[in-house]
C-alpha cells in the first residue's frame, strides 16, 4: 500500500480559517483598500496571447533586483513568501537537521520545516513577546540548518534588531538565517544591505501586504548569488503567474499609492494604541500593520461582536504565549475609526470590566 | 559554511529556453490563439478588493471536481502541473526511493524526483518511441515509490494504454502512479474513472494547454481522497492565484471555445502528418497538440530557417532517443497552413535531400 513519508504522516494539517469573509477585512493583514488602480488598469490591458504563454519572470526579476539594490542573481520571485520558505527548506534541510523558530510566529515555517523532516525547535518569547535573541543563540547547535525569523513578527508586531540578527547569522554559519520582511513597508528597516556580506542570510519580501496583491501571489526571496543558485534548482521556472509578473512593475512604479496607504496605517496604529491605552487594554508594541491585544476569556464574544458589526478580526488564542489575545489589522483612517467605535460598543456589550484587563 | 542538501548539489539545473519569443508560437505546446475572450472579460471585471485578498481555492475545487466527476476531496488545484509533481514527490519519496520515468518525456519529473533525493531510473523507449510498458513493469522493485507517465507523452505524442497503466498500478501498489494528462483535450481518453478503485493512481490535468491559460498557472492533481489528504499537507493553502481562480469557472463554462480549438488542432494534426508523409519525413504518431519528426543533422538550420520565417519550433535533439528530432506545436487551421508552407520552403533552402530522410 502506498504510504506517505514519515515526516508527512507526522505533519499537522494547516486549515486557514477562511471561508466567508464578508465585512471589513481586519483579519489577515492584507491591504484593506485594495491594490493601486493602475494595477487594475494593467490587468484590463492584458491580451489573450499574454495569458496563453508560459510566464517569464526574468525581466521582472531585473526590475525588482534594481529596486532592492541587489544583483539580479540574488533575487528569486516566488509564488508568495510561502513558496520561498518551501524552497529554502527543500534546498538545505536534510532529515534530522534542526530548525529554530522563535514563537509565536507565522505558522508556515513549522509546516515546511516539518515536511522537510527537520527537528523543529521552537523558542518561546517571554510575556513581552519580544524577539528572543538570547534564547535563540543558546539553541544553536551543529545541526541547526535554518533559523526562521519574521521581522516585524506576526502576530506580535515585534522586530528583531539588526545586530541581533547579524550575531545569529555569525553564530550559525552552517545554517540559513531567513529574515521574513513581509511587513517591511510598515516598519522601514531591512537586512537587505547585509546580503552581500553575510553569506547565510536570506531576506523574504511580499507584495501581499502593503501592495494589496495577496491574490496575485508574488513574493521575493533574496540571498547571496551562490546560495540562490541552489534554491533555484528545486523550484519551477514557471512558479510566478503572468498576471503578477505583468502587474508588478506597475505596482512598483506607483510609489505614491503605497506611501499614502502606509502613512494611513502608521497613523492608525498610533491612534489604535492610544485608544487601547485609554480603554486600559494591554497590547504589544507593533511595527507592522496590525496590533495584538489581550482580551482574555471574553475574546470569543469580542471577535463575534465585532463580526456582527461587520468587522473581521482574528482570535490568536491558540498561538503559543498568546492565550486570550486578538489581532486587528490596521487599515485606512476611516477603517481605523470604524474599528475603534465598534470595539468600544462591543466591550460594553460583553460587559468587559476592569477586573478582566489584568493581562497574562 | 551553509551547504545545500546533497541531492540539490547533484541536481541538474533546468534552463527553459525562453527569452525572446517573437513569432508564431509553435514551440511550447500552448494554445496558440490564446484563451477564451470570456476569460479576458472576466479578468477585466476583477476588483482591487479581489486582488488584495488571499485566494480561496475551495469553491473552485468544487466546480472542477464536479466537471471531472470526482469528489471534492479528490481534487487539489495546483500552481500548474509542475507543483502537482513537486508535491507528489515531497509527499511520498524518502531519500533513496526509486522513481521510474519512461523517457523521453517532460523534464520536470526527473528534477523534482532528484530534489527529493530519489534514485531516478529512466526507462528508454525503443525507436518507435512508444510507451515502454513491459520495460517499466520489469523495472519495478520494492523501493519503487513513484512512476511518472505523461499520456499523451511530451515530446513524442505517444499514449499509454489504459490496461497497461492499470497493470502498472497493480504491480506497484506501494508506489504512486502519476498519469500526467496535460494533453488530454487533444486525445480524449482518461484514467480519471479509475481513481475511485485504484488507490495509488494520481491524474494530473492542466489549463495551460487547450484552455490557453499557461500564464495563469492552474493545474489539477487528483487521486484518492485518502492520499490527497497527504499531498495537501505539504502544500500552501494559497498556492493558486486569485486571477486563475476567478477565471477557471468562466473558462470551463465556455466549452464551445475549447471544442472549436481542439477540432482545429485535430484537423491540423492530420493535415501535418499527411504533409510529412508526402515530404517523406519520418514522424511519430501523436495524440497531442504537437508532432515530433526527424530532420537529422540539418535540424539546427531547419529550426533557424523556420524562425526567420516567423515560426518558432523546438529542437528536441537532446531528449533521450530523439537525436535529430524537431517538435512542432499544432495550432489553428491558418497557423498549420502557414507552418506547412514555411516548412516546404525551409527544406528547399537547407537542401534537405532524400538521403537525409532515412531516420535514426
Amino acid at each position: 500500500m502506498l504510504k506517505a513519508r514519515e515526516a508527512v504522516l507526522r505533519l499537522k494539517e494547516y486549515h486557514p480559517p477562511l471561508g466567508e469573509r464578508s465585512g471589513m477585512r481586519l483579519d489577515f493583514n492584507e491591504n484593506t483598500s485594495g491594490c493601486s488602480p493602475r494595477v487594475l488598469a494593467k490587468l484590463g490591458s492584458l491580451t489573450p496571447d499574454e495569458l496563453a504563454k508560459y510566464p517569464e519572470r526574468d525581466s521582472v526579476e531585473v526590475v525588482v533586483a534594481e529596486l532592492l539594490g541587489l544583483a539580479r542573481e540574488q533575487v528569486l520571485l516566488t509564488n508568495g513568501v510561502d513558496e520561498g520558505i518551501h524552497l529554502l527548506c527543500e534546498a538545505y534541510i536534510e532529515p534530522g537537521d534542526q530548525v529554530l523558530i522563535p514563537v509565536p510566529t507565522f505558522s508556515m515555517y513549522e509546516i515546511y520545516a516539518g515536511a522537510a523532516a527537520a527537528k523543529v525547535i521552537t523558542v518561546q518569547s517571554d510575556s513581552t513577546l519580544r524577539f528572543p535573541a538570547q534564547a535563540l543563540m543558546q539553541a544553536i547547535t551543529q545541526r541547526t540548518r535554518l533559523i526562521a525569523v519574521a521581522s516585524p513578527n506576526n502576530p506580535t508586531g515585534a522586530v528583531a534588531g539588526e545586530q541581533e540578527l547579524l550575531a545569529l547569522a555569525a553564530a550559525a554559519p552552517h545554517a540559513a538565517l531567513l529574515v521574513d520582511e513581509a511587513y517591511f513597508d510598515f516598519y522601514g528597516q531591512t537586512m537587505l544591505p547585509h546580503l552581500g556580506r553575510v553569506p547565510n542570510l536570506f531576506v523574504a519580501r511580499t507584495f501581499s501586504k502593503a501592495y494589496g496583491m495577496a491574490g496575485l501571489r508574488a513574493g521575493v526571496l533574496a540571498g547571496s548569488a551562490e546560495q540562490m543558485r541552489m534554491v533555484r534548482r528545486v523550484g519551477s521556472p514557471y512558479n510566478v503567474n503572468a498576471v503578477a509578473l505583468a502587474c508588478l512593475p506597475t505596482a512598483l512604479a506607483d510609489g505614491d499609492y503605497i506611501a499614502d496607504y502606509v502613512a494611513q496605517v502608521r497613523r492608525g496604529r498610533t491612534r489604535m494604541l492610544r485608544e487601547l491605552d485609554s480603554l486600559g487594554i494591554r497590547y504589544w508594541p507593533s511595527e507592522a500593520n496590525f496590533v495584538l491585544f489581550f482580551i482574555g476569556e471574553k475574546r470569543t464574544a469580542f471577535v463575534e461582536g465585532m463580526r456582527r458589526r461587520g468587522i473581521l478580526v482574528r482570535d490568536r488564542n491558540s498561538d503559543p504565549g498568546c492565550a486570550g489575545c486578538v489581532r486587528i489589522t490596521i487599515g485606512t483612517d476611516v477603517q481605523t475609526e470604524a474599528a475603534i467605535a465598534a470595539m468600544r460598543q462591543v466591550l460594553l456589550e460583553i460587559h468587559y470590566t476592569d477586573a478582566m484587563k489584568v493581562g497574562r
